[in-house]
């Protein structure tokens, strides 16, 4: 039997070798067709073209605001999502197999400023063996390994047991609304991969955040005679400090051996800063918005509370603050924390085909960023690991790339944990 | 001959309070014509019409751009002047007496957020002895006790031996191109007074001041690995107190007695802070804009050499300034900084002829603002005093009134002090 599957494999490698060129097209095709937010549609009917021409049942809707709007998970700024559809492709499996999702975002951040780009961001040059684009390593490469993993075993012939549900979602960069929108129309399965741009690392546990914004007030007068006033700037010093302080006090209590080589497991990022109107007028208004990172072991609720209290302190220190409370606001987007046991089977099959793979072994660690996972495991009842060939370090910044081999080794490492997961049905 | 001054004392006090209505209404009409930067012609039509009724000589003319332009003392955001008229008038004087001008401008502050007055801003509504509206106290209200200290001279019949020369400018809220290109046109004399808002205290030095732009400069990164690059938000805090330390030296060096009631002499006002553009990443520039105060006993150049090298020494402190040097600009608007003598015959006239219309001591003090005396003064060769009836405090602030009756003490103070200082011819 391990001659058979390592015979298999192989098979499976050479299938994926012969195809690199079409994959590489698929990929390149995905990049070119721009899906920043409420510009979806064209690439989603890439992904359409390719389902239907893999055989699959394919589902696709533009997710329903009014329903979405209900639900305690909606965290969006759209309140409209016509002309951004789902796409969602069934193999359907024989039987007495266990179910898996594979999940995939279309949506990509904006690409910034174009000067910081070498090559146009929505071409899809391909450059020593990498392919740089807005959105190719996030996570557009990642969606290209799903697909091929799926075309390899029918290529192969085989036939699965469990359903082989892939999802190419909208709005992943914004809080997850095409996720949502999948679990509400009964998209469910035993487990799920997100292949999010890991460096092909193996996240069981996923950070969940959330956004606030501070509104820190001060008493405006004339820069020429300034101790009339008080600075607002001076008073959000003194705020992103004690800030700081809560984010000690909460990554003090995080000893899951996952974050043992991260500095800060669940940081507390200070994004932006805004205030005054007038060089020479004391600032009486400065706003500043975060994101505040959500560990698996807490809810979102949990986290926004201790935030809260912590910030009503403030006022013990400085009693400005009793006067001229601190305004706080969660706004935009947010992503829930997810987390499955390291010791999930689904870990250990994709921790096995990694080795088979790469011939080392994978790390394991806790992601610092959410993902649409953390709605799949919490809301979805579907257990999500994150695993991708993207480079973490390059996603949402000019010059995105991918390796190319990675998009196939992923393809590979996951193919191969479908036929453990799902079961193969002997013909 | 003091019996002889009581007397006429006493007949000024007259003519003003007869002629209090058509002094009202005066202001009123100048209030509601608004005269934001760019549109001060209405309002300056208002003034030749009343310079020509009285009899002047009326000098009206567009700041020629190209002139001002070539002069170092040149600070504005504006390109052309055209459609924005300096009007001048002289009252000529019998030879013999020493000139004075008497400078006011007219050109307004925004009005801000409408919703924070009570009245519109350019109503003039007058209620309980105070008239509201933008201007009003900055400085139209110091204006028309000007006119109305020409006036009633006129009216007494009194010939003066030196000119008055009485100058309606523009652009003085931006930076003083109004009053530059007065001094480029030729306009000098032995001295000027400007009815600023001091609150009737008389300012023999005026404060300068000048705007700066700090760029201050992080590493971006995601925020949920916030550890991996550099917040400019907080090198920027830094910066911040960097500067406040230089704030605190330069403010240890001033003795003059006329600063021992002002905490911060010349203080630097760190006014807007913005940086960063997104939640979830870490900021890698803030831009920071401030106002410095510029002392009376040192250069503009000075003090931004002063400015210049204080920063450079931040790298000692933190050596990621080293690595990414904050960048200084100097920009937009910048006032010189004034200074006579306090035992100058005007000012020793303005406190004598103030004690006797108010029967109490003036205050003697610094202002904590630039104006357009700094020009007069160091490139006009005209010493300047500031003493105005406007009410300090509501200078560009929302509901800015002035207390009418301060209007015509100021008219009062201000006609007798021109008997003092230009001499009369008997007739």
């Amino acid at each position: 039997m391990a001659q058979k599957r390592k015979d298999f494999q192989a098979l499976i490698k050479k299938w994926l070798h012969a195809n690199k060129k079409s994959g590489i097209h698929l990929l390149q095709e995905l990049v070119r067709a721009k899906s920043t937010q409420g510009n979806e549609a064209a690439c989603q009917n890439i992904i359409i073209r390719t389902l239907t021409n893999m055989g699959l049942q394919v589902d696709v809707w533009d997710p329903d605001e009014n329903e979405l709007q209900k639900n305690p998970y909606f965290a969006s700024s759209r309140t409209e999502f016509k002309g951004s559809p789902n796409v969602v492709g069934r193999l359907k499996g024989t039987g007495g197999g266990r179910s898996i999702i594979l999940n995939g975002h279309v949506d990509v951040v904006p690409e910034g400023d174009r000067d910081q780009w070498t090559h146009d961001p929505y071409s899809g040059k391909v450059e020593n063996g990498k392919m740089y684009g807005r959105g190719v390593t996030d996570m557009k490469g990642g969606n290209v390994s799903l697909l091929l993993a799926i075309q390899v075993l029918q290529a192969l012939n085989v036939t699965l047991k469990g359903d082989v549900i892939f999802e190419s979602v909208i709005e992943e960069e914004s809080g997850g609304s095409g996720t949502l929108a999948s679990i509400l129309r009964g998209y469910k399965a035993d487990a799920a991969i997100i292949p999010e741009p890991t460096n092909m690392k193996i996240f069981p546990k996923q950070q969940g955040s959330m956004w606030f914004r501070l509104h820190v007030k001060g008493r405006s007068a004339h820069g020429g005679t300034r101790y009339e006033g008080v600075s607002a700037i001076e008073k959000s010093m003194f705020v992103v400090n004690h800030i700081r302080e809560l984010e000690n006090k909460r990554n003090e209590r995080i000893t899951d051996p996952l974050y043992k080589t991260i500095p800060i497991p669940i940081p507390i990022n200070i994004g932006k800063i805004e205030g005054g109107d007038w060089p020479s007028s004391v600032a009486d208004l400065v706003k500043i918005e975060g994101r505040m990172g959500v560990s698996p072991e807490e809810t979102m609720e949990e986290a926004k509370k201790e935030m809260e209290n912590w910030l009503q302190r403030i006022s013990e220190v400085d009693p400005w603050f009793e006067q001229y409370p601190l305004k706080l606001e969660w706004f935009g987007a947010r992503w829930l924390p997810g987390s499955i046991q390291t010791d999930h089977e689904l870990v250990a099959s994709l921790s096995r085909n990694y080795q088979s793979v790469l011939k080392k072994d994978p790390v394991i660690e806790a992601s610092p960023w959410g993902t649409d996972g953390g709605l799949l495991t919490n809301v979805g009842e579907t257990p999500s690991i994150v695993f991708g060939p993207g480079v973490t370090e390059k996603a949402h910044f000019p010059n995105e790339y991918i390796e190319l081999n990675k998009v196939f080794e992923t393809a590979e490492i996951i193919a191969l944990t479908l036929l453990d997961w799902c079961g193969i049905e002997l013909n």
